[in-house]
């Protein structure tokens, strides 16, 4: 069986859990935290980071991306990085300004103020991060939104990791109450639609310590 | 024929051109200034970012890693992330620890330091970012010296993706006076085989304007 080395929050860890509940794959949670720098996990990635995936024979497959790749290849049904070549250059394109741009500019700092400063620095969050944070994440649901008036999931016509690389760092930002829904009735229906598939009820359903989530979190109406 | 936009020091561009070089695949260079904003650039790739590449029939590929994993499914020879799927596990690992640890930590202060502060900004450098930049430097050549104690290439017993990422990103901090080569034999040797490879002269004889390299920059002696 596979672990997973993650924390509730972690939305790279989302990403990879969501490709292996659609693709049918089995693993075990095991909970890592990797603001506390535990040696054995540093001699496993010494970039110190979740998402890790440990299995049998020895294999430690490290970095989301690299890791939803490897499955994409061992475990192709049901595809989620599909298509021809150009529309699987569109899905890690999209992947990639998920994880990247939208984590860096909205995620990181919501997880910063909201989490981190909570659970391991016990100070108080930086209100005028935080509104920066939620402005820049409107833009973002603006462009979500544009890109669904033209397609029925991010990337095309399907299902793609695009949609769940976006869910998982849409849901931890909604975790930490740094969404606003109003004005995205598109993008929520998107939303919706994604929060009610089996392979994200688990990730809902899970709370990190300390921190709550706002009561519309795990709803799938919302 | 493809396009490719992109600027003389951008550490992404020069991943994708490796690639491209060592693939023999044919391409323009287009010159793109991402702090200008340009708006036709902006209409092809919102986030604003280099590499792009453009190609006949309307094609558009944004994002580094989603341009050389396109580049790889269509033209496969040689191949560059080789291997079976836990060795092309390890180079994709490889090249996200280069695209972005090192990059975040040791590139992009160089880069906003040494060359937007002065091309851009016209103020001088904080000489503490510098240094502690130059420092993290060092610990990440070590580890690169640790690989190469271990294995012929990066990532193994033949060149791939990870060479070609970690020799973009370090090439870049090299033209910068980033890199204190003293005490890092291993990785220079490394370093040395890659820039005598016909895919990397084109790039070590190009000049950004303003700033110039240290003279040792694109000797293959040195
Ligand atoms: N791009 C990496 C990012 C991983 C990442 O940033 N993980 C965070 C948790 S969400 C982490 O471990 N941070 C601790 C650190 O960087 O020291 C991936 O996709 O796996
Ligand atoms: N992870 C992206 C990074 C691209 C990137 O950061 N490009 C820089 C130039 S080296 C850029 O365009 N910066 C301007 C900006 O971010 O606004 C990739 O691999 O393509």
């Amino acid at each position: 069986m596979w672990q997973l080395f993650q924390f509730p929050l972690c939305p790279f860890s989302r990403k990879v859990r969501l490709l292996l509940g659609e693709k049918g794959v089995g693993y075990d949670l095991v909970r890592e935290s990797p603001w506390l720098r535990r040696d054995e996990f540093l001699d496993m990635n010494p970039a110190g980071q979740t998402p890790v995936v440990a299995g049998e024979g020895g294999i430690t497959l490290i970095h989301s991306q690299a890791i939803c790749e490897y499955f994409e290849e061992t475990c192709p049904r049901p595809p989620m990085i599909v298509g021809s070549a150009t529309e699987r250059a569109e899905i890690r394109r999209l992947v990639a300004l998920f994880d990247e741009t939208v984590h860096n500019e909205v995620v990181a700092p919501l997880m910063s103020e909201r989490m981190l400063k909570r659970i391991v620095l016990r100070t108080s969050p930086d209100a005028k991060a935080l509104r920066e944070a939620m402005k820049i994440a409107n833009t973002h649901l603006d462009y979500v939104d544009w890109l669904l008036d033209h397609r029925r999931w991010l990337a095309g016509a399907v299902l793609s990791l695009a949609d769940l690389a976006a869910a998982a760092q849409i849901s931890v930002a909604d975790y930490l109450g740094g969404i606003d829904w109003r004005g995205h009735e598109r993008t929520k229906e998107w939303y919706a639609a994604l929060k009610s598939r089996p392979s994200f009820r688990p990730l809902l359903s899970e709370r990190m310590e300390i921190v709550t989530p706002p009561p519309h979190y795990d709803k799938v109406d919302f």
